[in-house]
C-alpha cells in the first residue's frame, strides 16, 4: 500500500520524472553514491525543491517495491498542489470569509489525509503544509482523503510561520489548538479564520504558535496527554462550524 | 509493526497461549489441515470463543514473521479485556453518570485506537467492542491509542444490539452516530448515556441504529459523504462533553 502506485525507482525513471514537471516530495539516495546519473539528480531535485535523503543499502532494499532501485528511489506526489491564493479565491467565489487549515508539520499521512477529509467537510477552503518535515500528497494521504483531495486544495509553503504573518496582513485570525490555552468554546472563532494544528509528538512550533491571535483548548478529562492529531483538527474545526452557525 | 509482537506461529506455541489462558483473538489455519494438534487448538479456540479462519499457505507464509508457521498464526490480544460490568462500575466509583463508547465494528485498528484515546480525553468511563467483524486490541491498535488502554476499559460482546437493550434497561440512553439524523447541537446528550459509532464503509447497523434512542448528525458542508471514524467519533463526543460542561 504505502506509496505503491507513486514510487518510482531506478535512476533513469527518477531523472524522467524531474524533466517531465512532476513533482516529487522526496528522493532517498545510496549514501556515498556520486556517480554521474546521481548528480543529476541531487541537481534535478534541488531544483526542484525535493527533499533529498541519503540512505543505507538496506533501507532502499526495503522501501523497494521492483527490487531494482539502483540506489534511487522517489516518492511523487499523487495530487498537484494549489497556491495560497488559489484558495483564498475559493473563499472569495463561494462568498465566504476564509477558512483554512495550517498544518504544522502533521507526519503521519493517515493524519494528513483524515485532516484534509475534515477540512472538506467543514467548509473549509483549502488546507496549508509545509514543505520540510511533514507527510506530502502521497497515495496514502490520497486514500484517507475519501476523495476530500478532488476537491479541497492543498498548498505547500516554505515557511509557515512568514505565510500566517502575509495573511494576518489580509484580515485572517489565526487559531492555534494547543493545551494551556483558552477554553475553544469561550474564544470568538468566527470570521475569517485560519485554523493551525501542531506536529502529533510536539504539537505547534513555538515560533508558529507565537505568530498566533489565539491559542484554543480542547476541554479534556482524561489521564493520558492529548488526542490523535486528526481527531483534534476534528474537534476544533467543528467548534468554528458551530460558532459560524450561531 | 502490524501485530509484531502479539503474533504467536507454530502448532505446540498456539496450544500453549490457549492454556496459559492468554486471550487469543483470531487462529489463522492451513486450509484442509486436520491432524491432531490442529484439532486441538481448533477445540481451544471454540472454547475460547476466538474467530477461527481456514487461508491458503500463501496467505499464512505472508503473515509470517518467522517462515516457521507450521500451519497455524495466531494473533493475542494485546490488552486483557474488560467486562461491560467494570465499565458501570468505574462511572459508579467516580460518581457520575455512566457515559460509554459502543462501536459497531471498527474494523481499521488506526481508527479504534484512537477512538479508545478520545474516549479516555472526554472522560467517557469505557469502550464496549462486537467479538466479530471489528478489530481487536491488537499492538497496532495499543500504539495507536497512546497509553489510554491502560487507563479506559474495553469490553468486548457477542452482541451488540442485545448489550444495548440490556443496558437501556439501566437507564442508559443510546445515540448513534449517522446521516439524516438530527443535529447534534439540537439533542439532550446529557445525562447517563451511550455513543454509539458505526462502521467505516458501511455506518450504524440498522439492527443496532433502532435500538438508539436517538440519531445524532454533525452539520456538513463539503463534497464529499462522512468523515473518518474517529473524527466524527471526536466530534461526537465532545459535543457531549460541552453540554455535560454547560
Amino acid at each position: 500500500m504505502r506509496y505503491e502506485e507513486f514510487t518510482i525507482e531506478g535512476r533513469n525513471a527518477v531523472i524522467e520524472a524531474f524533466r517531465s514537471g512532476r513533482t516529487i516530495d522526496k528522493v532517498f539516495i545510496l549514501d556515498g553514491c556520486q556517480d554521474g546519473p546521481v548528480r543529476t539528480i541531487v541537481r534535478e531535485a534541488k531544483k526542484a525543491g525535493s527533499l533529498i535523503s541519503y540512505v543505507s543499502k538496506e533501507r532502499l532494499d526495503n522501501m523497494s517495491e521492483t527490487g531494482k532501485h539502483q540506489g534511487v528511489i522517489a516518492y511523487a506526489a499523487a495530487y498537484e498542489y494549489a497556491e495560497v491564493e488559489d484558495i483564498l479565491r475559493a473563499a472569495e467565489e463561494k462568498g465566504e470569509p476564509p477558512f483554512l487549515f495550517i498544518l504544522d508539520e502533521i507526519e503521519d499521512p493517515h493524519n494528513l489525509g483524515a485532516i484534509i477529509r475534515t477540512a472538506n467537510l467543514c467548509g473549509a477552503h483549502g488546507v496549508i503544509i509545509p514543505k520540510r518535515r511533514a507527510a506530502g500528497l502521497t497515495a496514502t494521504v490520497v486514500k484517507a482523503s475519501a476523495g476530500a483531495l478532488n476537491y479541497t486544495p492543498v498548498a505547500k509553503v516554505t515557511n509557515i510561520a512568514a505565510t500566517i504573518e502575509e495573511l494576518k496582513k489580509q484580515g485572517i485570525w489565526f487559531v492555534c489548538g494547543d493545551m494551556g490555552g483558552e477554553l475553544m468554546y469561550n474564544l470568538n472563532l468566527t470570521g475569517a479564520i485560519g485554523l493551525v494544528i501542531g506536529n502529533e509528538g510536539s504539537g505547534v512550533s513555538r515560533l508558529v504558535r507565537e505568530k498566533c491571535d489565539m491559542t484554543a483548548s480542547i476541554p479534556m478529562k482524561g489521564d493520558i496527554d492529548s488526542l490523535n492529531a486528526s481527531v483534534a483538527a476534528g474537534v476544533l474545526a467543528f467548534e468554528i462550524v458551530r460558532q459560524r452557525m450561531g
